[in-house]
């Protein structure tokens, strides 16, 4: 008797670990797929090309031997290296009061096809978000979505680590670009 | 009798929580030093010299006032920016069929020796994989191996975290460029 | 009385697997607010400008179309590109021996006002630490501190996360800077 209920008692405790150890990988998984944060923005990059010195809050610093720096290359544009300072906003609206800057740089970095790089922060402040979040990534343009990694944070965004979607929202000749960004945060602490 | 097996059960609790608990410590370590996800990928970068446009993969678009931009510079090529759109293969062969592409920029910053620093991407398109995986790291060329960092990824990269180990595999001239990428991802989704 | 003597042994197990549980929990949020490493470095950058082409650790490589890549540019230095190489140490004189490199790019970004991006690899190789550290952010100059992500690590930094927090802590006419580098690792392996 007293063996058997002893015996009844590691079966409990096996079941109650292996529920455990079960619910603690129930979790990672959940963790891991479900984004913690979401949170969508917009930024509007309006290259300079000579005539809008003003208002542009782009520019080219870098380009081929073959291109210059006022207008994008040939070869669709590779080789440009451009240096973007782009208001935040929470809607699509360029005049909409901006949240944050997007600074950083992107590259198109292929002949056949527009195709691009980018590396870059969102410096958000705003009375929901203080703080930054870091981008890196692919952006073949000629997608209509293109994924980031958000490999980093700070401020409100503290660690944050996860995936961005890209999608050209909006364009106007080869000086003004709008995209919509779907930042999804997997990690937050 | 009766609270000797109570005690002999609580010695057994004990025994179970430390070895579970160990157990996840060791879970974690073993985690954390073994990959959960290893890659070997060969990048093949062309630069382009004035005279291979038609087979370039790389361009020169940044360099110290002192430079040009259609060769290399001089003092180890420091300053100089790269821009590429290599193909990637499973093996050594620039002729294989590449199962994508590492998009982005290197530099060379270093005056007494060649050292470069890469931002990249590696855009998979396979049948085995499709997804990106994002690079951050200082190359110390002269070196047999140099490790640099997986930052982040998406699609079948998901989230992916890790350190990649650059060979240079072969190289002619300054115009060739093969790289063996040991891929090892040490957090997967 | 047999079924008493379970009843409280399964109250045993549930506290026992409560505490556990909040242990683990509690381990988590120590964790993330804590730094499991902190390391205080300086580096020192000394940017060409036509007449110090020997001690120089930094050059211009990209620049806007209106401006040179000798001097830096009018407009708050907006869209200049700088390589660097430059030495670290343990304390705030440049004379001190280096415990490594920093290396790679930083931009000017912003017309209004000086503000900077950031995208480099702290080289470290001394009796203390081997291995890189990698970080990407933005670096709004004006401000008193600012912080910027540690997105990956090598070797003594396998795997690294965490902010580092810059401190203009000197600077010389537009030649020398010295930035003084608060590294504060959340995720240690």
């Amino acid at each position: 008797m007293a063996g058997g209920r002893k015996a009844s008692i590691l079966h409990l405790l096996f079941f109650f670990l292996l529920f455990s150890s079960s619910a603690l990988s129930a979790k990672r998984t959940l963790r891991s797929r479900q984004p913690c944060k979401n949170l969508v923005l917009y930024f509007h990059d309006i290259i300079y090309n000579g005539r809008n010195a003003a208002n542009a809050t782009a520019a080219i610093v870098g380009a081929p031997v073959w291109a210059n720096r006022t207008i994008l290359a040939g070869l669709n544009h590779f080789g440009d290296v451009v240096v973007f300072d782009d208001p935040i906003t929470l809607d699509n609206n360029l005049n909409s009061d901006p949240v944050g800057r997007a600074q950083g740089i992107y590259i198109y970095d292929k002949k056949e096809i527009y195709n691009s790089w980018l590396a870059f922060t969102f410096v958000l402040n705003s009375t929901d978000y203080k703080g930054t979040i870091n981008f890196v990534g692919a952006d073949p343009l000629m997608n209509k979505t293109r994924d980031i990694s958000v490999v980093g944070g700070t401020g409100d965004f503290f660690m944050a680590r996860g995936i961005a979607t890209l999608m050209t929202d909006a364009f106007e000749g080869e000086v003004y670009f709008r995209l919509r960004t779907d930042i999804k945060l997997y990690d937050c602490y």
